[in-house]
């Protein structure tokens, strides 16, 4: 499932040969003998692993014949049931990450040119495309029509920039696609890794990093921040949606069309922002929250549910902003009433 | 009123072809047939072009004359009985940013050498300066007596850096005059674009962002800080200010002499924080706050309204100091009571 | 005390004029009559200036014989009669601040190669290490074997980096030596100066930063993120610490194994933080705290006092978590109370 332009896949393994590779075991062979690439459980195709810990999305492969599942023992039996070739590991996760590295020992890596050219000689510039000095294009990127790449940026391999952009001195795109009129201002880190770990009692496992960031048109980010790309699948940002400075995007956010996200927002991954939102400064969102279209968060909030749609939010935890100011103003209240007592 | 040696004005227009070319209509021709540049209602000179949204300022442009004003068809009547040139247009502000971009087409690029050297043969370079291999010196810059350039910097065209400075490794420096002595961490990024859009149902049109960054003698600044320029106009850095890692400064924003802002501070735009203020850790401030000097900010606190000289503030919102302990300590109090009488 | 690989030492002075060049006086001449290098007071040797400011620290001096210390006049002869070579100063840290940059007046400089190569001859490159286009190495930087360093990173002199590295595009590494198999990612600041300033009426003066960044094998440290080096000593972060994006580690703190922090956390200087805690998303730390080993502090919490083992904390400032979830109920409860009060 990861994209060829960015990720060099080593597979594909026999299903025995992967279990061995990562410490499972087959509990069942079902159709696939052999496995040759990684994904999650919602985009699975025949010949690809997946893991599942959770009892609730077993339903969900009953639609994916010839997927490859790791999981628990306890879940082996119900999964080999739907048909599927099982692979069962006390700690799946922890074992999906070391199938994942099997397949791409080397994601992360790789990104400019191979070669002693700042420019790869593969890289495709459309007309009028200016390079500054410094700025290095790694092979198969591909740079629209009229766009600017400021002094010392670092365009990595396979990235598609569209038309009239603009990224700044410094900054790094990686493992991205990015439409037209895309501004990216200076020391912005679009690509890098999620922060994604299989934690166990040895330590904290590195979870490779196989996605990319979608960035549509007219999108804005601002200086120093940074979007991290998808675990598997994508980070996204919606067209005409402005992004201000040292704002984080975790792995797997979506964001929506024409959202605002003040400076120093900082979004965990798998969250959900919809249309026209706007996160005032320093904003937190735990992971997978969802926050509806038109809602106004207010600067500082730390949101830790889902929010709904048109409302405006202030506050930690987050609340109806109404709600928190009236809770401010009864604290004071609370508070002088307090003093007279001792007085 | 944008500094030539950062942006090339492709004025003048005729106020007719203006009009037309941003979509609004000639109220009132004035005296000014034709316009030459952009400005802010405060500075704003014959010829040049201002918005005004708010009526109470209307009044500041009696001083103006042969300014050329940008209003609602419902304050034009009023700015024409001053005598000047009046264009009307709904939505005064998203015309304002048409025409900005009408007059400097290009802003925020146009950076770095634009042949293949990497020092511009047209900077000027004092005594025993040094740049490290990979930093990029711009056109008509201006680097002081031993001033030190670390690797891969990227200096802008039309910088001034005084006398004994350092630039860190990675850092940029664009649309800025900086003092003697100042040093500049590594990623920092001065002089990117402020945060500034006109919205509309359309979505959210950029204004150009035509102002500088001055910083003063004796400034410090964090690695990965930025400070974005003036919309119009600059944002200032005071001498001996001392700004920690990761911090924020918006447009237009004023800090005095001697501050300290420590990490993760984030100011909003059009900020001012008086001489020898200090503000901790984290601590956000909303837009156009006053914040007085020597006056002492907890780390972490919001402060969302102006604060008084002198003082200590903490909490959010902010609020001075000793009041915040206490609702602190009374919330606590009130919690372990409500426990009592819940058992 | 300061690491000649990174720091080029221009003693020893002879203690009088030592004394005349920071504007100190020598109470008592001990048996040293020259000094060679500056220290803290934890680690100072026979030949070295430390300062002291703190009665109950003057103890730790009978330990240290021939050292020098500078101290306030009402300090002096309780340092003198430990038999010690003594300069008193009414700002210790102040003097102490300008001996430091009479021994290092660079500091902080002359991080890459003093030529024309972008990988200075004197470097060392392990097997199969991979320099992409723009990347700079210094003077003594040792780099292990099958490390990879990206598009216009910078690693600074005598830095060392160990095997199957991964430094990300536009990353900066100086004054820092790390183990194997450690991930740096894009635009990570490893090295810079910590935020240290001796006050006074006159403004903040600069105390020059000496130390180093140790960072130990397995850590992965995110986009963006910036670790200062020690100001006397080390910054340390221990194996298999795993650090988010736009993180801020200040100078000499000590950061456990096995340690996760996410997204936007600030920590102050001296800062400890045992082995396997866990730091949410932009919890800030005050300086010198000690958080216990196996502690999780949850997202946006305020840690302004020590902090147990093995417990759950939350909010601002930091508590025991079930103790901030039960007063979040305890302000909404009295809130609503209260309005029914209004109405």
């Amino acid at each position: 499932m990861a994209d060829p332009r960015f990720y060099d896949n080593h597979g594909p393994m026999a299903l025995a040969d992967l279990a061995g590779a990562i410490g499972a075991e087959v509990h069942h062979s079902g159709t696939a003998t052999s496995v040759h690439d990684v994904s999650d459980i919602h985009a699975v195709r025949a010949g690809e692993l997946c893991y599942v810990v959770k009892r609730p999305l077993i339903a969900a492969l009953a639609a994916k014949p010839g997927a490859v599942v790791l999981t628990t023992p306890a879940f082996a039996p119900e999964c080999a049931a739907l048909g599927l070739s099982v692979l069962q590991h006390a700690d799946p996760l922890a074992a999906f990450a070391r199938a994942a590295q099997t397949f791409y020992p080397v994601a992360g890596r790789a990104l400019g040119p191979a070669g002693n050219d700042r420019i790869d000689p593969t890289a495709r510039l459309g007309n009028n495309v200016t390079v500054e000095f410094g700025a290095v294009i790694g092979p198969q990127a591909d740079i629209g029509d009229n766009t600017y790449i400021a002094a010392n940026a670092v365009i990595g391999r396979g990235v598609c920039i569209g038309r009239n952009g603009f990224i700044g001195p410094n900054a790094s795109v990686i493992y991205a696609l990015l439409g037209d009129r895309v501004i990216v201002h200076g020391g912005v880190r679009i690509g890098s890794d999620g922060f994604g770990y299989a934690s166990s009692p040895a330590g904290h496992a590195k979870i490779p990093q196989l996605g990319r960031v979608i960035v549509q048109d007219d999108v804005e980010i601002g200086a120093n921040s940074c979007i991290d790309r998808g675990a598997l699948g994508d980070t996204t940002i919606g067209e005409g949606t402005k992004i201000d400075n040292l704002v984080q995007i975790g792995h797997n956010d979506t964001i929506g069309r024409r959202v605002i996200l003040v400076a120093q927002v900082g979004l965990s991954g798998s969250v959900n922002v919809g249309d026209w939102a706007v996160l005032g400064g320093k904003v937190g969102v735990a992971d997978h929250v969802d926050i509806g279209p038109g809602t106004r968060v207010a600067a500082k909030a730390g949101v830790s549910r889902d929010l709904a749609a048109g409302q405006d939010y202030a506050g930690f935890p987050a609340q109806p902003a109404a709600l928190w100011r009236r809770e401010v103003a009864t604290l004071r209240r609370l508070t002088k009433g307090q003093k007279r007592r001792d007085e």
